[in-house]
């Protein structure tokens, strides 16, 4: 099974801004994220990422997706395409069982963490906007991991964004 | 005069770890900033980096090289190459009355804010270390600034290492 981490940041590595703010992420950069989700065919997210994408709409972007939101709570009026789960590996269990063998993790910097801490993450893709925010949500809320990682390709999805591809060290 | 920012950073954003732990900045990525600050004569840095940076020898390996430090603190025992400015507008008019066209700003993180806030900075480069710090000093300290950049080139310095420029849009 392998887990692949993606996202969208800053230079200054935030993953959204006060109030969620995500309006500094380009059109090009939301185009890959789906093209990759509807590839993988799910994501794994937490409770506060799936309710912005909830609200937002962003869930009639894709197709056949299977959503696993990791949280401890219940969650009433979920979608037919969500399920919960109450921790990574257990989100893990849920897709492999569904037959998948690739999943997508796609925050926030809370659910990150989990994934990375449990050395649950193969690779990592991070989109760099070429943004500051000043203050937001971190790509991982702080923690007591440090973790180098092997560059294995840098693209770019336009001519301002900059698509960095990792491997997770073991 | 043309303000320059350079700094190494982790994939999520630190410029240094706990206990200023730079362990993770390839010998790639100091060549490269030895090479630019040689190029350019000059480094503004804060009080924080010019005692790590001090500590370490780092300042041997650059030649003619002129340090600002900002600080509101008197400091002694100055080595000769560097001088001590109230400011960053105070540190720019220093290094401008010694004929420097291009200054070289080098952090830390309240440094580089404090250069931001002022519209100080007009190109920055990240060099992009495959690694993730858990917590430690951020390239920008939370502020409320947010700021929108055009991305001018990408340059790999190594195997591992990105290198992103940028321009500081007005």
């Amino acid at each position: 099974m392998k887990t692949i981490l993606y996202m969208a940041v800053t230079v200054n590595g935030f993953v959204a801004g006060e109030n969620d703010d995500t309006s500094w992420v380009s059109s090009e950069e939301w185009d890959s994220f789906v093209k990759i989700a509807n590839g993988v065919g799910n994501i794994i997210i937490g409770r506060r990422t799936y309710e912005i994408m909830s609200d937002r709409g962003d869930f009639d972007n894709f197709k056949d997706l299977n959503v696993v939101v990791v949280t401890s709570r219940k969650l009433n009026g979920l979608p037919k395409f969500a399920v919960t789960a109450k921790s990574p590996k257990e989100a893990l269990e849920k897709l492999q069982n569904k037959g998948f063998k690739k999943v997508l993790v796609a925050g926030g910097g809370g659910l990150n963490v989990s994934f990375l801490k449990e050395k649950l993450i193969d690779e990592i893709y991070v989109d760099v906007e070429p943004y500051i925010l000043g203050k937001g949500i971190p790509l991982f809320q702080p923690n007591d991991i440090n973790q180098s990682l092997k560059l294995l390709e840098v693209n770019k999805l336009s001519e301002n964004t900059v698509q960095l591809h990792y491997e997770v060290e073991p």
